[in-house]
Protein backbone atom coordinates (compact mmCIF):
# COMPACT_ATOMS: atom_id res chain seq x y z
CA UNK A 1 0.00 0.00 0.00
CA UNK A 2 1.16 3.37 -0.42
CA UNK A 3 1.21 6.20 1.93
CA UNK A 4 -1.65 7.73 0.73
CA UNK A 5 -3.59 4.49 0.65
CA UNK A 6 -2.45 4.01 4.35
CA UNK A 7 -3.28 7.60 5.65
CA UNK A 8 -6.78 7.30 3.76
CA UNK A 9 -7.14 3.37 5.01
CA UNK A 10 -6.25 4.46 8.77
CA UNK A 11 -8.71 7.19 8.63
CA UNK A 12 -11.69 5.04 7.43
CA UNK A 13 -10.58 2.29 10.43
CA UNK A 14 -10.28 4.66 12.52
CA UNK A 15 -13.45 6.57 11.54
CA UNK A 16 -15.51 3.30 12.37
CA UNK A 17 -14.00 1.79 15.37
CA UNK A 18 -13.59 5.06 17.53
CA UNK A 19 -17.38 5.42 15.76
CA UNK A 20 -17.94 2.56 18.31
CA UNK A 21 -16.48 1.91 20.93
CA UNK A 22 -14.48 5.81 21.79
CA UNK A 23 -11.14 6.57 21.72
CA UNK A 24 -10.19 4.61 24.75
CA UNK A 25 -12.28 1.78 23.83
CA UNK A 26 -9.63 1.02 21.28
CA UNK A 27 -6.00 -0.21 21.32
CA UNK A 28 -3.66 0.86 18.89
CA UNK A 29 -2.82 -2.94 18.02
CA UNK A 30 -6.53 -3.01 16.82
CA UNK A 31 -6.59 -0.15 14.80
CA UNK A 32 -2.60 -1.33 13.13
CA UNK A 33 -4.65 -5.09 12.90
CA UNK A 34 -7.99 -3.80 11.50
CA UNK A 35 -6.06 -1.58 8.60
CA UNK A 36 -3.42 -4.34 7.71
CA UNK A 37 -0.39 -1.74 8.43
CA UNK A 38 2.13 -1.96 11.73
CA UNK A 39 1.56 0.14 14.85
CA UNK A 40 4.70 2.74 13.62
CA UNK A 41 2.28 3.77 10.15
CA UNK A 42 -0.08 4.93 13.01
CA UNK A 43 2.99 6.68 14.79
CA UNK A 44 4.06 7.97 10.98
CA UNK A 45 0.82 9.25 9.66
CA UNK A 46 -0.81 10.37 13.26
CA UNK A 47 1.63 10.68 15.83
CA UNK A 48 0.12 8.42 17.90
CA UNK A 49 -3.80 6.56 18.61
CA UNK A 50 -5.02 10.08 19.65
CA UNK A 51 -3.22 11.99 17.23
CA UNK A 52 -5.36 9.14 14.82
CA UNK A 53 -8.56 10.55 17.04
CA UNK A 54 -8.49 14.19 16.64
CA UNK A 55 -7.83 13.60 13.48
CA UNK A 56 -11.08 11.56 12.68
CA UNK A 57 -12.90 14.04 14.56
CA UNK A 58 -11.94 17.47 12.83
CA UNK A 59 -12.75 15.59 9.60
CA UNK A 60 -16.24 14.69 11.44
CA UNK A 61 -17.12 18.03 12.33
CA UNK A 62 -15.34 19.89 9.45
CA UNK A 63 -19.04 20.03 8.14
CA UNK A 64 -19.95 22.29 10.68
CA UNK A 65 -18.13 25.51 9.10
CA UNK A 66 -20.32 25.03 6.51
CA UNK A 67 -23.16 27.40 8.46
CA UNK A 68 -20.50 30.92 7.46
CA UNK A 69 -21.13 30.07 3.85
CA UNK A 70 -24.77 29.21 4.06
CA UNK A 71 -24.82 32.87 6.33
CA UNK A 72 -22.73 34.49 3.72
CA UNK A 73 -25.48 33.35 1.05
CA UNK A 74 -29.04 33.68 3.05
CA UNK A 75 -29.58 36.89 4.89
CA UNK A 76 -33.69 36.56 5.36
CA UNK A 77 -33.90 35.30 9.00
CA UNK A 78 -36.69 32.61 7.89
CA UNK A 79 -34.98 31.38 4.74
CA UNK A 80 -31.81 30.88 7.54
CA UNK A 81 -33.83 28.62 9.93
CA UNK A 82 -35.01 26.58 6.60
CA UNK A 83 -31.51 26.08 5.71
CA UNK A 84 -29.99 25.30 8.33
CA UNK A 85 -32.91 22.60 9.04
CA UNK A 86 -32.09 21.22 5.67
CA UNK A 87 -28.51 21.30 5.96
CA UNK A 88 -28.93 19.24 9.29
CA UNK A 89 -31.01 16.72 7.47
CA UNK A 90 -28.03 16.46 5.02
CA UNK A 91 -25.55 16.73 7.40
CA UNK A 92 -26.64 13.32 9.52
CA UNK A 93 -27.77 11.58 5.86
CA UNK A 94 -24.35 12.47 4.41
CA UNK A 95 -22.78 10.83 7.97
CA UNK A 96 -24.40 7.90 9.87
CA UNK A 97 -21.21 8.51 12.19
CA UNK A 98 -21.44 12.08 13.27
CA UNK A 99 -23.90 11.71 15.73
CA UNK A 100 -21.89 8.49 17.30
CA UNK A 101 -18.82 11.18 17.78
CA UNK A 102 -21.13 14.28 18.56
CA UNK A 103 -23.04 11.92 21.64
CA UNK A 104 -19.94 10.62 23.00
CA UNK A 105 -17.82 13.96 23.25
CA UNK A 106 -20.83 16.03 24.85
CA UNK A 107 -21.17 13.28 27.14
CA UNK A 108 -17.86 11.48 27.70
CA UNK A 109 -15.94 14.43 26.50
CA UNK A 110 -12.18 13.75 25.46
CA UNK A 111 -8.95 16.01 25.72
CA UNK A 112 -10.30 17.34 22.27
CA UNK A 113 -13.74 18.37 23.28
CA UNK A 114 -12.99 21.89 24.36
CA UNK A 115 -10.56 22.81 21.29
CA UNK A 116 -12.24 20.62 18.45
CA UNK A 117 -15.85 19.96 19.35
CA UNK A 118 -17.11 22.68 21.43
CA UNK A 119 -16.37 25.44 19.12
CA UNK A 120 -18.28 23.94 15.96
CA UNK A 121 -21.26 23.68 17.85
CA UNK A 122 -20.99 27.06 19.79
CA UNK A 123 -20.34 28.70 15.86
CA UNK A 124 -23.45 27.36 14.53
CA UNK A 125 -25.41 27.95 17.55
CA UNK A 126 -24.06 31.87 17.88
CA UNK A 127 -25.18 32.13 13.84
CA UNK A 128 -28.55 30.96 14.35
CA UNK A 129 -29.15 33.03 17.69
CA UNK A 130 -27.85 36.10 15.48
CA UNK A 131 -30.39 34.78 12.51
CA UNK A 132 -33.08 34.70 15.39
CA UNK A 133 -32.08 38.56 17.14
CA UNK A 134 -32.46 39.48 13.30
CA UNK A 135 -35.76 38.66 12.77
CA UNK A 136 -36.41 40.15 16.20
CA UNK A 137 -35.33 43.36 14.83
CA UNK A 138 -37.18 43.15 11.58
CA UNK A 139 -40.59 42.54 14.23
CA UNK A 140 -41.11 39.17 12.37
CA UNK A 141 -40.48 37.19 15.73
CA UNK A 142 -41.14 38.51 19.43
CA UNK A 143 -38.97 40.35 21.15
CA UNK A 144 -39.27 38.34 24.25
CA UNK A 145 -37.92 35.02 23.03
CA UNK A 146 -34.28 34.20 24.01
CA UNK A 147 -32.43 34.31 20.65
CA UNK A 148 -29.77 31.78 21.92
CA UNK A 149 -32.07 29.78 23.67
CA UNK A 150 -34.48 29.16 21.04
CA UNK A 151 -31.80 28.51 18.53
CA UNK A 152 -30.65 25.55 20.82
CA UNK A 153 -34.45 24.46 20.61
CA UNK A 154 -34.71 24.59 17.14
CA UNK A 155 -31.03 22.58 17.15
CA UNK A 156 -32.77 20.26 19.10
CA UNK A 157 -35.77 19.37 17.38
CA UNK A 158 -33.69 18.53 14.37
CA UNK A 159 -30.68 16.72 15.88
CA UNK A 160 -33.12 14.53 17.98
CA UNK A 161 -34.60 13.27 15.23
CA UNK A 162 -31.67 11.51 14.27
CA UNK A 163 -30.24 10.65 17.57
CA UNK A 164 -33.96 9.16 18.23
CA UNK A 165 -33.63 6.68 14.56
CA UNK A 166 -33.31 3.67 16.48
CA UNK A 167 -35.83 3.68 18.88
CA UNK A 168 -38.84 5.30 16.96
CA UNK A 169 -38.89 3.06 13.69
CA UNK A 170 -41.93 1.65 14.85
CA UNK A 171 -43.53 5.48 15.13
CA UNK A 172 -42.54 7.56 12.27
CA UNK A 173 -41.72 7.20 8.48
CA UNK A 174 -37.74 7.54 8.61
CA UNK A 175 -37.60 7.23 4.67
CA UNK A 176 -35.02 10.15 3.13
CA UNK A 177 -37.69 10.98 0.86
CA UNK A 178 -39.60 12.79 4.19
CA UNK A 179 -37.19 14.81 5.14
CA UNK A 180 -38.32 17.45 3.02
CA UNK A 181 -41.32 17.30 4.71
CA UNK A 182 -39.93 17.51 7.79
CA UNK A 183 -37.69 20.28 7.03
CA UNK A 184 -41.05 22.09 6.80
CA UNK A 185 -42.86 20.39 9.81
CA UNK A 186 -40.31 22.15 11.72
CA UNK A 187 -39.82 24.98 10.07
CA UNK A 188 -43.38 25.60 10.65
CA UNK A 189 -43.52 24.95 14.54
CA UNK A 190 -40.48 26.73 15.53
CA UNK A 191 -41.33 30.27 13.17
CA UNK A 192 -44.64 29.82 14.73
CA UNK A 193 -43.35 29.43 17.92
CA UNK A 194 -41.08 32.56 18.27
CA UNK A 195 -43.71 34.74 15.48
CA UNK A 196 -45.14 37.81 16.40
CA UNK B 1 -19.66 -6.36 53.26
CA UNK B 2 -23.17 -8.37 53.36
CA UNK B 3 -24.68 -9.33 50.24
CA UNK B 4 -26.92 -6.61 50.12
CA UNK B 5 -24.02 -3.90 50.32
CA UNK B 6 -22.10 -5.55 47.41
CA UNK B 7 -25.64 -5.89 45.62
CA UNK B 8 -25.68 -2.06 45.87
CA UNK B 9 -22.00 -1.53 45.49
CA UNK B 10 -21.72 -3.06 42.18
CA UNK B 11 -24.65 -0.81 40.97
CA UNK B 12 -22.87 2.26 41.96
CA UNK B 13 -19.83 0.92 40.27
CA UNK B 14 -21.72 -0.93 37.20
CA UNK B 15 -23.34 2.83 36.52
CA UNK B 16 -20.70 4.73 36.99
CA UNK B 17 -17.94 2.70 34.59
CA UNK B 18 -20.42 1.63 32.03
CA UNK B 19 -21.70 5.09 31.91
CA UNK B 20 -18.08 6.50 30.75
CA UNK B 21 -16.90 3.43 28.93
CA UNK B 22 -19.91 1.58 27.78
CA UNK B 23 -20.36 -2.30 28.55
CA UNK B 24 -17.78 -2.82 25.95
CA UNK B 25 -15.28 -0.68 27.51
CA UNK B 26 -15.35 -2.49 31.11
CA UNK B 27 -14.11 -5.78 31.61
CA UNK B 28 -15.29 -7.89 34.93
CA UNK B 29 -12.06 -7.85 36.53
CA UNK B 30 -12.52 -4.06 36.47
CA UNK B 31 -15.54 -4.06 37.91
CA UNK B 32 -15.30 -6.67 40.81
CA UNK B 33 -11.97 -4.75 41.41
CA UNK B 34 -13.32 -0.93 41.65
CA UNK B 35 -15.97 -2.72 43.64
CA UNK B 36 -13.68 -4.18 46.45
CA UNK B 37 -15.22 -7.72 45.55
CA UNK B 38 -14.93 -10.99 43.56
CA UNK B 39 -16.03 -11.95 40.04
CA UNK B 40 -17.57 -14.89 41.50
CA UNK B 41 -19.80 -12.40 43.27
CA UNK B 42 -20.97 -10.35 40.25
CA UNK B 43 -21.88 -13.86 39.36
CA UNK B 44 -23.78 -14.95 42.22
CA UNK B 45 -26.03 -11.41 42.31
CA UNK B 46 -26.53 -10.72 38.34
CA UNK B 47 -25.12 -13.62 36.51
CA UNK B 48 -22.86 -11.76 34.36
CA UNK B 49 -20.95 -8.70 33.38
CA UNK B 50 -23.92 -7.93 30.87
CA UNK B 51 -26.52 -9.23 33.31
CA UNK B 52 -25.49 -6.19 35.57
CA UNK B 53 -25.24 -3.50 32.60
CA UNK B 54 -28.92 -4.54 32.12
CA UNK B 55 -29.92 -4.13 35.80
CA UNK B 56 -28.32 -0.81 35.64
CA UNK B 57 -29.76 0.21 32.35
CA UNK B 58 -33.36 -1.01 34.09
CA UNK B 59 -32.75 1.23 36.79
CA UNK B 60 -31.58 3.89 34.59
CA UNK B 61 -34.91 4.09 32.82
CA UNK B 62 -36.94 2.97 35.56
CA UNK B 63 -37.88 6.97 35.77
CA UNK B 64 -39.77 7.01 32.07
CA UNK B 65 -42.60 4.78 33.70
CA UNK B 66 -43.62 7.65 35.73
CA UNK B 67 -45.11 9.49 32.30
CA UNK B 68 -48.41 6.86 33.39
CA UNK B 69 -48.76 8.74 36.44
CA UNK B 70 -48.51 12.20 35.11
CA UNK B 71 -50.50 11.20 32.57
CA UNK B 72 -53.58 9.97 34.62
CA UNK B 73 -53.48 12.86 36.60
CA UNK B 74 -53.80 15.37 34.24
CA UNK B 75 -56.18 15.28 31.68
CA UNK B 76 -55.73 19.00 29.81
CA UNK B 77 -53.21 18.58 26.78
CA UNK B 78 -51.22 21.91 27.43
CA UNK B 79 -50.74 21.15 30.89
CA UNK B 80 -49.45 17.50 29.99
CA UNK B 81 -46.87 19.13 27.29
CA UNK B 82 -45.75 21.45 30.46
CA UNK B 83 -45.38 18.58 33.11
CA UNK B 84 -43.72 16.32 30.50
CA UNK B 85 -40.97 19.17 30.04
CA UNK B 86 -41.01 19.99 34.14
CA UNK B 87 -40.48 16.24 34.48
CA UNK B 88 -37.66 15.62 31.92
CA UNK B 89 -35.95 18.46 33.52
CA UNK B 90 -36.50 16.93 36.99
CA UNK B 91 -35.22 13.76 35.41
CA UNK B 92 -31.69 15.09 33.53
CA UNK B 93 -30.74 16.93 37.11
CA UNK B 94 -31.88 14.06 39.25
CA UNK B 95 -29.93 11.93 37.24
CA UNK B 96 -26.43 13.11 35.54
CA UNK B 97 -25.53 9.73 33.80
CA UNK B 98 -29.07 9.01 32.26
CA UNK B 99 -28.19 11.00 28.79
CA UNK B 100 -25.00 8.84 28.77
CA UNK B 101 -27.05 5.14 28.91
CA UNK B 102 -29.61 7.26 26.44
CA UNK B 103 -27.15 8.36 23.71
CA UNK B 104 -24.65 5.24 24.06
CA UNK B 105 -27.79 2.89 23.37
CA UNK B 106 -29.24 5.14 20.63
CA UNK B 107 -25.99 5.05 18.84
CA UNK B 108 -24.31 2.20 19.18
CA UNK B 109 -27.50 0.08 20.35
CA UNK B 110 -26.40 -3.08 22.68
CA UNK B 111 -28.35 -6.42 22.94
CA UNK B 112 -30.76 -4.94 25.96
CA UNK B 113 -31.97 -1.66 23.21
CA UNK B 114 -34.33 -3.66 22.29
CA UNK B 115 -36.58 -4.75 25.34
CA UNK B 116 -35.12 -2.57 28.00
CA UNK B 117 -34.71 1.00 26.07
CA UNK B 118 -36.79 1.28 23.27
CA UNK B 119 -39.94 0.51 24.51
CA UNK B 120 -40.07 3.12 27.29
CA UNK B 121 -38.81 5.69 24.66
CA UNK B 122 -41.57 4.72 22.34
CA UNK B 123 -43.69 4.93 25.43
CA UNK B 124 -43.24 8.42 26.43
CA UNK B 125 -43.57 9.44 22.75
CA UNK B 126 -46.48 7.50 22.22
CA UNK B 127 -48.46 9.08 25.30
CA UNK B 128 -47.50 12.82 24.21
CA UNK B 129 -48.47 12.19 20.74
CA UNK B 130 -51.87 11.17 22.00
CA UNK B 131 -51.56 14.59 23.76
CA UNK B 132 -51.31 16.38 20.74
CA UNK B 133 -53.89 14.57 18.73
CA UNK B 134 -56.34 15.36 22.10
CA UNK B 135 -55.54 19.02 21.52
CA UNK B 136 -55.99 19.10 17.81
CA UNK B 137 -60.02 17.33 18.86
CA UNK B 138 -60.53 20.00 21.40
CA UNK B 139 -59.58 22.73 18.45
CA UNK B 140 -56.55 23.94 20.41
CA UNK B 141 -54.07 22.78 17.94
CA UNK B 142 -53.95 22.94 13.99
CA UNK B 143 -55.19 19.76 12.34
CA UNK B 144 -52.27 19.74 9.69
CA UNK B 145 -49.52 18.59 12.61
CA UNK B 146 -48.56 15.40 12.98
CA UNK B 147 -48.66 14.23 16.43
CA UNK B 148 -46.08 11.66 16.44
CA UNK B 149 -43.23 14.59 14.62
CA UNK B 150 -44.35 17.06 17.22
CA UNK B 151 -44.25 14.83 20.37
CA UNK B 152 -40.27 13.55 18.93
CA UNK B 153 -39.91 17.63 18.15
CA UNK B 154 -41.18 18.43 21.74
CA UNK B 155 -38.91 15.64 23.11
CA UNK B 156 -35.46 17.32 21.24
CA UNK B 157 -35.91 21.07 22.31
CA UNK B 158 -35.71 19.62 25.79
CA UNK B 159 -33.39 16.62 25.70
CA UNK B 160 -31.17 18.48 23.55
CA UNK B 161 -30.34 21.46 26.03
CA UNK B 162 -28.90 18.94 28.79
CA UNK B 163 -27.08 16.89 25.70
CA UNK B 164 -25.42 20.26 24.74
CA UNK B 165 -24.83 21.45 28.18
CA UNK B 166 -20.37 20.77 27.57
CA UNK B 167 -20.43 22.77 24.59
CA UNK B 168 -23.22 25.82 25.63
CA UNK B 169 -21.68 26.64 28.87
CA UNK B 170 -20.65 30.32 27.47
CA UNK B 171 -23.64 30.88 25.39
CA UNK B 172 -26.48 29.92 27.78
CA UNK B 173 -27.06 29.91 31.53
CA UNK B 174 -27.19 26.52 33.12
CA UNK B 175 -28.24 26.62 36.25
CA UNK B 176 -31.08 24.81 37.68
CA UNK B 177 -32.79 28.34 38.71
CA UNK B 178 -33.43 29.24 35.23
CA UNK B 179 -35.22 25.49 34.88
CA UNK B 180 -38.61 26.82 35.75
CA UNK B 181 -37.90 29.66 33.05
CA UNK B 182 -36.63 27.21 30.45
CA UNK B 183 -39.94 24.89 30.41
CA UNK B 184 -41.82 28.10 30.42
CA UNK B 185 -39.79 29.16 27.19
CA UNK B 186 -40.61 26.06 25.47
CA UNK B 187 -43.55 25.55 26.90
CA UNK B 188 -44.57 28.48 24.54
CA UNK B 189 -42.43 27.67 21.56
CA UNK B 190 -43.71 24.60 21.29
CA UNK B 191 -47.69 25.84 21.76
CA UNK B 192 -47.71 28.35 19.63
CA UNK B 193 -46.11 26.49 16.89
CA UNK B 194 -48.86 23.47 16.97
CA UNK B 195 -51.25 26.05 17.93
CA UNK B 196 -54.90 27.38 15.52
Amino acid sequence: MEKTGIHKKLMEVGTQLFAERGVNGVSIRELSLAAGTSISMISYHFGSKEGLYSAVLQEQFACFAEIHEIRRQISDPVEMIESYLRWTFQRHRNNPHLLRFYTSELTNPTAFFETLVAPVIDEVIVIMAEAVAQGQQQGKFRGDVDPANAALALAGMVNYFFLSLQATKKLISQSPEQDESLVRQYLEIFIRGIGV
